[in-house]
């Protein structure tokens, strides 16, 4: 058996994180081939890793002959056209979110693999790989909540740059709810309205944090995700499903329970995501690697990548006009 | 020392609970008189507490010479002329939710009271005499969690009898939720929107349940709430404060922790009201005998009373147009 | 109906809250007598409560044509002679704990009273008034936890004065998980071992804080108690009953859950037994007062007063031998 | 870089286990040898890892060419010889507790890796490796509980082979908490004390199930282990640390919470070891290949071995005497 060969596109902090896991925590592949726009980072990171060489042409990466499958996590808007290179040769890529930063360029990347006829396209919603996000899955899958009727997602950061805008939030954050959401309830979402609400005064003039976004699914069911990006307090990941026979929550982080001589008992909240979904990226990264090895994925697919674009499309103009916005969508391939 | 003299206007399921808790847990008060539209009904509550009549009218009840307060637990509909007929007498009254009927009704009422220059009126909104919500309110007040940003609130009863429509719930039951956002966040609600969602199966046609609610309030604030009366489980309320600076949450039921040999962790969810908030029930009709037999309230007034009225009149607009409905209200005089 | 006319002894700490509850919070009481060493502390007691007088002789105040029952409130070493006052008056005593301080005596007064054929003194045990510890034992009794073969408690205060030593631990602490026990196992304890370890370094030299103390019952189950008074946290009472089909846990203590800008969850902790126990007090003198008026007690008897001083006579030896101690214990009468 | 090749002796249901992580989980190593005292056995496991090879004699196995480093996973009383052939080859050794069954023996190899000059030897006590144990530690270790003084553990069951008695409670089941105590405290323990109180009806005739074990550490403090094999329920881990300025507890299992149309809330208590500990040996596994590449270990080693036999030894004599007994340790070399 010889080890899966990775080019890893984009080793900022995401991708210096993937090439750690792959070099360290992840069986059967080696990281051979590393590029970034900066190719005094790619050096840094590369010297890290035995056995692997800096290429600084993104699209001569892809191609190497050094080069198995690929890993993008490069800014959103060099996706489209390194997605597309990785299909045209064949290769397995995990491509972190965004799939794409525009519908139209996301849905022709579904076209593209669908005539292709075979799956190499991975998305990185790694809360799929998630213990409890899984279990919560699973509970519903096996009717242990009945028909599930609304979801409740609570997703709070301690902080985030001041650049982080209102239609950031929708983009970066909200996104992995919109997975979340299709994920659990095995459907698609038809429209996204979003209510500004007094933001905190932490929020930079013009940005509403937090905001409450609602989603409707194809069948009707509600989803419903408070957003708050600047808490100062931790990481708070929590979904909540309410069906017809039960409801379910994750993410109480209560592990290590500690009463202080201030007359509280109490935890820690996970401080951020690493610590919150570590062995979820553990878990993405083995499983795509072992189905990489055999020229396949294991894990949400390009339509995935597609469906999260188009639902924070309509997010992001709901931000914009107060209105519920109908998601448009093409049919899938 | 004598004891308070108090007529029960109404003695169904609620005033018949009020006999109780004033006859066998509150100091300082005898229930002289019992009133109700049946007066078998009537009779068969005043055997139970001796020293008791029955006053077949209600406006002879509130007028008799051994009655020094009344506590009104008729339908919501007689509630304006019982209430108007205390204030011409000028005793206390404890009025159970809704105050009246409609906004003008209510408003007169506030007006009345005004006029008079005296507080005699108290609504029946117990949960602010919950240990809970108390403690919650002070953690608000103390500035614990910084400036309130958003609060959400999940209202679910196991079942509702089949004619418990989406307005009723409405009235009925977010009628709660209401008042606990203006206690918590000390300001008025201006709007109210209703989402409407897949229902379950156990909802005869034409009602929503469950709903979602959202509120905004004067200052910019969302209040969310989760109205789902046919859940099947249990008696669950639970609220949620999204401050500035934390977060906080009761109504998490974990007192009595079980595992069981089907391999479970858990605990009774609270069956109903009674055992919910039994003992801010309790605590309510102490506090108002005691202020009663000084002339006065201690709690929630007419004002709170009207303000409720005028929300949910928003409310049941909201469900029926599903689009946001601005609250009407008066100026308080 | 006319109040129950009430006297009480003793009005320290405990006295004067139970004073407060049976005029502030009790129906069908008053208190008519009260009676303290210090004559001053008696004034200054019966100066709050209108309608009651200063009787400086607590014998008389027993005998006074005034007084249908009496609460019981002084040094644990007064209480013999008062309680076999009240035997002979054929009054209704609630006496606090210890019902007596030696085992002589406490069993005394239970050979007086099966002499007189009815039962005229309650114990105050408010723990059983609890809701919590009620519904234990309501789980245990109808079978949720099949046979109860370990119980485990854990019993800690913010701080006690200094002069707090290892036997008080015992005869005013652990007293508390006697009367638990046995109240949930429904038989006797049998043997008491004290087992000393690290101190905490607030523990004055010779005592032992915190200590394992482990009882044995008539079948042979195991009661383990953590006795622990200088923690610096706060008022921590917890129990968990383990028995064949599962268990079950109190004293959680997670009524109101925060999560603060230092990146915590959590809670207050009870601050002292008042907010702990505060309730079943109020239950406690409710039910008391109510058996009172019919001539008898509703609660842990003079049996259950005697059990405790009997286990807490062991356990001070336990504490000296550091070795097992049978428990002495003459046969019921 | 080369992969680490391991050979694995003893592939029962542990050994498979560790076969597994190894070949799917664990980065860096090749599982090359298997061995097991059933040929059949061996073969059956070889057939799922490509490039393994049966050896069935475990000393040629430890001696093969194509071996660098060797898991022991057979029975107890095999370890002695196969541990000391690892030592005498100079080869890296993760050895299944116990390092050997009896105390002698067990210092026997502590001397002889000492003479070695560097360490060989790593035992599986894979609790270490646990996120809740480390953070619990790490808790200590920085003074969030000021002095620990008493630890309480609780290690319960659903169920074992009739077979396992009361002896066999000590030496497989609190042999975990005997490491736990020392890595938590970090110090030996002096003494042990086994209480048997009430057996559950699921015990087989002789056997004390449950049992309160306590231990007393070189410093005073006190440990109680409350361990339970025959619970019916699940698979429950939980420990307590209680200190001067505060406590702290893990295992509580609160990941995803359901409430139910059976008026329940609660969770899934863990099943069995593999879900409650499953990433801990993936951890205890990586991190010993990363090791053993270097030629050392990562983790507990003969030392912590031979203390938990030491322990265990007293444990088992007073389970059979009821008295208190003392730990006989050599000086560490």
């Amino acid at each position: 058996m010889t080890n899966l060969r990775v080019a890893v596109l984009g080793v900022g902090a995401m991708g210096a994180y993937h090439v750690e896991g792959l070099t360290r925590r992840t069986r059967g592949v080696d990281v051979t081939v590393i590029n970034d726009f900066s190719a005094a980072r790619a050096e840094q990171i590369s010297a890290t890793v035995p056995g692997s060489r800096v290429v600084t042409d993104p699209f001569e990466a892809i191609r190497a002959s050094d080069v198995d499958a690929v890993v993008i996590a490069t800014p959103g808007m060099a996706h489209e056209e390194q997605v597309l290179a990785c299909l045209e040769r064949g290769v397995p890529v995990l491509c972190e979110k965004p799939l794409t930063t525009a519908i139209d360029s996301a849905y022709g990347i579904v076209e593209r693999e669908a005539a292709l006829g075979r799956q190499l396209i991975q998305v990185g919603f790694m809360r799929r790989f998630d213990a409890e996000y899984a279990a919560l899955r699973q509970l519903i899958v096996t009717g242990g909540l009945g028909n599930p009727l609304m979801v409740h997602c609570t997703h709070r950061n301690p902080d985030v740059p001041d650049g982080f805008n209102s239609e950031m939030m929708i983009r970066d954050s909200v996104v992995h709810e919109v997975d979340v959401a299709r994920f659990l309830l095995d459907e698609e979402i038809t429209s996204v309205q979003v209510v500004k609400g007094l933001a905190t005064s932490r929020a930079p003039a013009g940005t509403s944090d937090p905001m409450l976004v609602i989603f409707e699914t194809e069948s009707g069911r509600i989803v419903t995700d408070e957003i708050f990006v600047r808490t100062g307090v931790a990481y708070e990941v929590r979904t909540e499903v309410v069906g017809e026979s039960g409801s379910a929550t994750i993410g109480l982080d209560q592990n290590l329970v500690v009463k202080t001589t201030d007359g509280r008992w109490g935890g820690q909240i996970t401080p951020g995501f690493v610590q919150r979904f570590g062995a979820a990226y553990d878990i993405e990264l083995q499983r795509w690697v072992d189905a990489a090895a055999r020229g396949t994925v294991d894990g949400p697919g390009a339509w995935d990548g597609y469906a999260a674009v188009a639902v924070c499309e309509a997010g992001a103009e709901a931000v914009r006009t107060g209105e519920k916005v109908k998601v448009q969508m093409e049919a899938r391939p």
